[in-house]
């Protein structure tokens, strides 16, 4: 019982920051950096940050520790499955367009691509995400992937959606860093650069550090072995309470 | 047998990857960057990427696995926590010099501390460690201290452990991004920007995928149950097998 009632504690606070996450990054975008837009303007580039952020970091969090949920263990692991590996997808879908929207930033002002270590970090990322997700749907969703295949597989499956959040966090840190440099420079007509912490600094800053705890606390969450699904009886849905599955 | 040769493979890699890491740190800083000096220059800079690499990173990753490795458990334990603590505590002098040597750098040219999204995640990273150290030397190396007690703070100084570790990685990530955006500009005698990937870009992109890997090395280290140190026979120093201590 104390485990499932730290267990929801550590999930609604994973909700919480997850949602902060979301509302800081479009907040910032939309209040400091003029919008939205699709036509290689800057308003282009604020896509990119927006859906990695919801995309990559916080959908992906969240379908990381979908099976964690006590609540599901009782019922049929298909249903679940099916919502780990959608909330995946659309993450997915979400990570390519914000990266499209800086590649097209980039390509109409003549800017290189792929050449700052945030991006050599971040497409690394995007590109073990979509391999990550190819071989969870043919190991976990196909019928017909045999069960040793699966039991062989889902060691390196859970270590590496792990891994793959680490790098997300590196990506979004190092990126919104980046950008703050980029953009917070000194200029005749009252603009602070980033050294003086003018307010758009201290929102995207905190921002990071909202990102750095929201990673944290998704970690603690997989970690946790109390906090795990019930094996071996997952797909016959067999319950088993928590307390009863430290090890 | 199959999982210890699997071990010090793992091994053998995260120690290539962290000579590796410290190599071209040192070779970035003193080929392209002028070497090292203690007067406030940009050479007194240089100092803060080698400690934090070598120092949070390297050294601390090594201090992190020293539990795991398979010839230490036949043994007494307490030499391998003097071990263990030891190179913590001189990862954390590193630490404390590479951190004087930023701030020196910037007190000289009358620079603002503490602004950057790097700086925060990285001053909260060394706050961490310090805390951590202060925990882990209170708790199993004071001889009073209860078992009971050790029992207690081992699984969060065991989790605080590899998470002190992500933060290093972001905060190395972000600082190596941020700084060859500073020292890689255009100009007129002929240097090339870092969006033009000169030699001394590809070097420092280079060094940060290699942390990074490095840093994923030591987390699977980590992470892989069956590679940890049995329990509960520790203080006894009783020796199990690696593959029967899977769980």
């Amino acid at each position: 019982m104390r485990g499932i009632v730290g267990f929801y504690i550590t999930y609604l606070l994973c909700l919480i920051l997850g949602i902060a996450c979301v509302v800081l990054v479009v907040h910032w975008n939309f209040m400091y950096r003029d919008g939205f837009a699709w036509d290689g303007s800057s308003k282009n580039f604020n896509w990119h940050p927006v859906l990695m952020v919801t995309g990559m970091l916080v959908l992906y969090g969240n379908a990381a520790v979908v099976y964690r949920i006590p609540l599901t263990w009782g019922h049929n692991k298909l249903p679940w499955k099916l919502l780990h590996a959608g909330l995946l997808l659309l993450s997915l879908i979400f990570s390519v367009i914000g990266l499209c929207a800086v590649f097209n930033f980039h390509n109409v002002h003549h800017t290189a691509n792929l050449y700052s270590l945030h991006s050599w970090v971040g497409i690394c990322t995007a590109a073990l995400f979509t391999a990550q997700w190819v071989m969870g749907f043919t190991s976990f969703l196909l019928p017909c992937t045999p069960m040793a295949v699966r039991a062989f597989v889902k060691p390196t499956h859970v270590w590496m959606g792990a891994m793959i959040l680490v790098l997300s966090i590196v990506s979004c840190i190092s990126g919104i860093n980046e950008k703050l440099f980029f953009v917070l420079k000194e200029t005749t007509n009252g603009t602070k650069p980033y050294s003086a912490l003018p307010p758009e600094a201290v929102a995207a800053n905190s921002l990071g550090v909202i990102i750095v705890a929201f990673g944290l606390v998704v970690l603690k969450i997989l970690s946790n072995q109390m906090w795990q699904r019930p094996e071996p009886g997952d797909d016959e849905g067999v319950y088993r309470p928590l307390a009863y599955d430290g090890s």
